[in-house]
């Protein structure tokens, strides 16, 4: 049903400039994946996870290309339902060109899925590998089965934009991938036994990027479940269910969460977007909106239980949740597709409609069996040949004696700590350059009244040091009062930076994804003080008594020597170096 | 006009497509939205604003479809000019589902405008439960007026895409909310009297993610103008004027803030690129590209002086400047359509066509003061009904005894401090790792010549402490010709952070959406060095040679005691652990 | 060619939205240019960076419409090969909208190219200037040459969508900014005579920005090859070749850098997308699929060589490889449309071609040689005007007294080492927040067994000092472990902060765009904890066993005193003020 000659044929050069468009809203979601993934993994990886999406697409490209496409669309022309002949896209006429164009961006996403749950911890060429073979011939065949004339679309299989065929796939995939390689370093304490005791969240290092990603997804999804539509009114239908599904996804795992948990997951909720747009991904075209809210109200609850099953309950290391979002949600498409397809839009009928004036009970019940059979061979091609691929990337290399140590799939461990933007791309950082970031905010609104402040006296090694140091620990909001407090008592100089407060038997409780963890590190900035001909004592007593809220968490201050001073630009040394005075 | 029925009739399926498109394009503006938000605020409440922004949509989606669409587009089916029948989604048949997508789309951007100037101190769960009701009944409401056939559609009030159905309403929605709200934290210095002594300028965490949000804004904003566009040369009218105007209005704004200032405002020209967009809107369709450039002019002054009445005058506290630019310039935009439309586009005459031959000076009056009454019954219409709400979310939830301290609709000050994401919703930092970034650029042109360098004598501790720290505080440029110089003289290792030097007396002026700072905080380089067997002297001496370029800010040299040292690998204390050289 | 009233009449009014829409997409490849263009600079200058590319777009709306635009497309009104009357869009009927909105995109594309070749030190009041001066003539009447009807159209040149018209001027004109510019500080370390002695890579301060961009430039590269297409059969050869070319260049750049450096370079990889792009962008209409096969693997190799020539054998500093992606590429791309046209389309007889049916032989060299001479046509006019225009900016105003100091173009070095974002904006930092990161991951496989730890016998100053500050420096996946551990033998706070610990005699070596650098700073926390109560020994003892793995790098732990505490809440002092049980 996406043929771009259908399309054309039944909506004019409009359809056939939206089924381009489309496409290439799906190539922009290449780019959301992108953002995901770097977003909700470490600084240290992010070089790697870019590469990683990136490649993904541009090997996809190659070997879809080649060889790949052939197997998907060319059931026909080889007389089997079950692959096509292989050829090269340069074997066919250009009158292809738009399909390979809209079937190369669907073939690219399910490559995509897979990184994002091995990420963090796989070798960079062990990636280029089996996501080329995903490419090459596992996604081709099961989607020609469905998509290229094969014999589950002889059988009226539902599956529109690829809920089961693209998102399942790449979720069962990275479950298997998940599984070959183990759990990142970190992420889950052992007891003695080698039994996990505490699971352990390791957030990303931007919930930013992550979100963004999200968004853009989203935008492309209208692409990914709209470029096939065969007119408008259908292409309507479809936006609205492309809607109401991921946000009552959002507001049932908002609300869910919030239940669970006393506070709403934005995490998770990011997830929920995500696990709705890809639960109606194969019913868009054949439900009404109102089974679209349904499937949206299941996929919120769903991907709660998913994350929590996966991560807590199988242990299994999936960073960005890629196994709950599309292979539980992939699953979820294809089973409600068959519960809720309405006869009425001439895709089949669901169970639900088997009393329909439509269609039979037995034809639905017939279509609803034929959803469940093709979703379980589905499930067993990808599960199979997935292993094949991930057992051969793992341990044949150790036993052709090309990899040494460890093994063919994952990084050394000396690897992932150092991170795999420095060990498998030679990229020093992928933010090598220090933010000049400052609490240049959060001014006092009352000065603050130093008449009768008297110094502390402090314990110093008097006759010892010349010059002291006083170190403030503080919140950044009262750093500006902190500042001007001093220079009102005549300190010239002083240096600041940012630092987490850590103290052991305090503090809140986050949650990330579902877990929980203890957090009692709270931000602060440390302010570096010297000086000499101010008194050290009243230094102290004026920062104390600026800083001073009554609150726990107001700070402390610690003294300390200096020996000696030196100023760059002037060799000057001892107290001129600390006069900032002009002359 | 926005009607799908007739854009289908007009241009055939391109325009049913292009309906659709120009749809998702404004859904991809939720993400601009998003991005411009969070970059124009704190780190610390990144994670927060994400949440309201994917709220906002989600929310909006559930109650639009429950009642809003139909509140909205009902007017005929309920005999009523002002407002429609309430029903919900599923009573309609599936003819609906163009316009319904397209209408759920703006509806979702009143929605989100709010959020921006109510960021950083507004309980989540008060944001849910506003945003919901603007969805649920206030724009409908009122937008049914101009855009369901409501009474001022009857009139002709020319609102095209929504200066002032959308965008005014959001902006006053903004300030009545800012309002009840009060300012953040640390915004605005009182004296004695409570008056208010400084304005401070509280800069966002991310420029960059602000820019990204608005070029993807402008980007969606063809869709926003254009999609309801009735002809392909029309489309090609809205989208030159949605081109000029906002071009202009960035130019001029940079040229009135260079007179102004000295230096161009970036963050201040962000913004006017989005003022130009909102003035535009309304009268995107109507009047010719001259008019596009006078009404990009008037945008470009007027963000500047908005910006400052708001904030300095009027001392609101509006985060990313959404009162501003959505509010004045959605009131500029409902104005400026009444002054310059021109007759021959078929939307009724601007003022400034009283003479023209396809109007008499009567109509074109006539016109103008509908336009000028319908602008005041939005304003009055917006104010009173959101006045009510956030009164009802500030007391009612504290009268009820539901909230115990504070009220019902600003976080409480610990967490505003500790910021929303902790405290709103568990998430220990939207930021939670540390970037490994690094100074490994900017290194030495010449060679440091250290032939003829004595120590320094220092005045040191003898006989108390046997290792010496160099503290090192320096210009990022110069690291690496320190560390080369340090390597020189057989310095084994050292610590390199990045810290803000502050020198009281000396600075920048800095300016952020028109308030200027000022900032004395210079971004500079921590080199911590620790001696045994190096003469301490000789390290001070050479690093003083290698960074002095006789500028001011060329950095200070401190040295205090270390009193031990251990090597966590092999346990070595003292000089055996400070050697680095490998066995 | 990319005449809309053509396209309409060819496809309809679905031919008149795509090229509407694909110039919207055209519009928001200014954002992918943004991002690309920050993220591979520093955050000193990304504030700067943003204006920049924000206000070539608008200065260029302004001149594009004032005059440029005509000087473009007015060719025949003038009855001249070389250039239109001048005359500005006001005067021109509305029936030139469409077309004027698509040109303006494209001629925008021209001006932010150039940008990126002159980062980091370029006075922003001169890029105005030259920004302008391009999009006001030196692209549009080059432009016209071939898009307005002018010469080279009159001779089928081929140029689709702008390989030679828009990429390589842009390229050039960013070469001659370069050179009139000279390299940033640090970027060449000189020997005495003056020679460069070694070529630094300054990385930029966010790859995955960077990658944003180029995955946003990749989809409005659809657009921006698509826009003018013919037919829908037109748009999906056109959109294949664009996937194809960039799909193959970087799956050869990657494994040409791997083969090359052992590791497979990152933001190579990018550049060599955009490179692929680039060089597909004027054959992308007439050339089968096989031909973008081959020049996408051209451009993979030619975007490493086309880096390594301009920054290590030419030393001409290009921050984001502008130079070597859109002018070198550019060439290509205007070359291969002379080799590999193929007449079947409609556009001439590429070289390769000569002994079709279609063309003679003869035919198809003079083709070629109308290629080539246009190429280098185009390459003398901009590079003439360009140094005129560079040199007047550069030199004029010191010649007229307006400039004191330094030249017009370049920014002073004081400006340029603080940052363009202080000097040029008085913008603080565009990222003026601590992002509060913290290490709250990677928490321990087994709890540390204490039992049996026995204190290490400390160095101290008996007598002299009170307190004791234990500082340890160690891997951020040990944190967690760490503070557990000081937590069981009753240490009740910490400061925690990132730094880099340099080891300067190992290392890993890093590549960044083909600039190899040593690296030995690797990411670290650093721990401070001042303790009274608790035995100092006990603390080193426990912290050493809980953080040894026996590999390098485990870290160090450091010893000082502190003279005296206070709690700011209380003003307590000594040991009180370290005591942190609630009570």
């Amino acid at each position: 049903m996406s043929d771009y000659a259908l399309i054309t044929d039944l909506f004019g050069s409009g359809g056939g400039i939206w089924f381009m468009m489309g496409a290439a809203l799906v190539f922009f979601m290449q780019c959301g994946f992108a953002m995901v993934e770097t977003g909700f993994t470490r600084a240290k990886n992010a070089g790697n996870i870019i590469m990683k999406n990136l490649m993904d697409f541009c090997i996809g490209t190659v070997v879809f290309m080649l060889i790949g496409y052939s197997l998907l669309i060319g059931q026909d022309a080889a007389g089997s339902f079950f692959v096509g002949a292989p050829s090269t896209l340069f074997a066919t006429d250009s009158t292809d060109m738009p399909n390979f164009f809209f079937n190369l961006m669907f073939c690219a996403t399910a490559a995509t899925i897979v990184s994002g749950a091995m990420a963090e911890r796989t070798k960079f060429g062990a990636y280029c590998v089996y996501s080329g073979l995903i490419s090459l011939f596992v996604y081709p065949i099961e989607a020609g089965w469905v998509w290229g004339g094969g014999w589950l679309a002889q059988h009226g299989f539902i599956d529109f934009a690829g809920s089961v065929v693209i998102h399942m796939v790449g979720g069962i995939s990275a479950l298997v991938g998940a599984l070959f390689l183990g759990p990142r370093i970190g992420k889950y304490t052992l007891d003695e036994n080698g039994k996990v005791k505490k699971v352990n969240a390791i957030p990303g290092h931007s919930i930013t990027l992550g979100a963004l990603g999200v968004f853009i997804l989203w935008f492309g999804w209208y692409g990914f479940n709209g470029a096939a539509a065969g007119s408008v009114e259908e292409l309507a239908l479809i936006s609205v269910n492309t809607t109401l599904a991921p946000g009552v996804a959002t507001v049932t795992c908002m609300l869910f969460t919030w239940a669970l948990n006393k506070k709403p997951d934005v995490s998770m909720c990011l997830n929920a977007s995500l696990a709705g747009l890809v639960a109606i991904t194969a019913p868009c075209a054949s439900v009404d909106p109102w089974a679209a809210v349904i499937i949206g109200a299941l996929s919120g609850f769903l991907i709660v239980g998913a994350c929590n099953l996966v991560d807590q309950i199988f242990h299994i290391d999936d960073p960005v949740g890629a196994i709950a979002v599309h292979g539980f949600h992939g699953l979820l498409g294809g089973i409600c597709a068959g519960l809720f397809a309405n006869p009425a839009y001439g895709y089949g009928a669901g169970l639900f409609f088997a009393g329909s004036e439509l269609v039979t009970s037995g034809e639905a019940d017939m279509i609803f069996g034929w959803q469940m059979l093709g979703i379980l061979c589905v499930i067993a091609w990808t599960a199979a040949l997935m292993s094949g691929v991930f057992a051969a990337i793992k341990y044949l290399p150790k036993r052709l004696g090309i990899v040494k140590e460890g093994n063919g799939l994952r990084a050394l461990p000396e690897h992932e700590i150092a991170g795999m933007d420095i060990s498998e791309h030679g990229l020093a950082s992928a933010y090598a350059d220090f933010l000049p970031s400052a609490p240049v905010y959060g001014e006092q609104s009352k000065a603050v009244d130093l008449s009768g402040v008297t110094p502390v006296k402090l314990c110093a090694m008097q006759g010892v040091e010349r010059y002291t140091k006083i170190t403030v620990l503080c919140n950044q909001d009262k750093f500006t009062t902190l500042k001007d407090t001093m220079a009102a008592i005549g300190v010239q100089g002083m240096t600041v930076a940012p630092v987490m407060g850590c103290g052991v038997q305090r503090g809140h409780t986050a949650q990330y994804r579902g877990v929980k963890t203890k957090v009692n590190l709270m931000p602060k900035v440390q302010v570096d003080i010297v000086v000499s001909t101010v008194d050290p004592g009243l230094v102290v007593a004026a920062a104390q008594k600026a800083l001073n809220t009554g609150n726990v968490g107001d700070g402390k201050i610690f003294v300390s020597g200096i020996e000696d001073v030196i100023r760059v630009r002037t060799g000057e040394t001892g107290e001129a170096a600390l006069d900032n005075t002009e002359k």
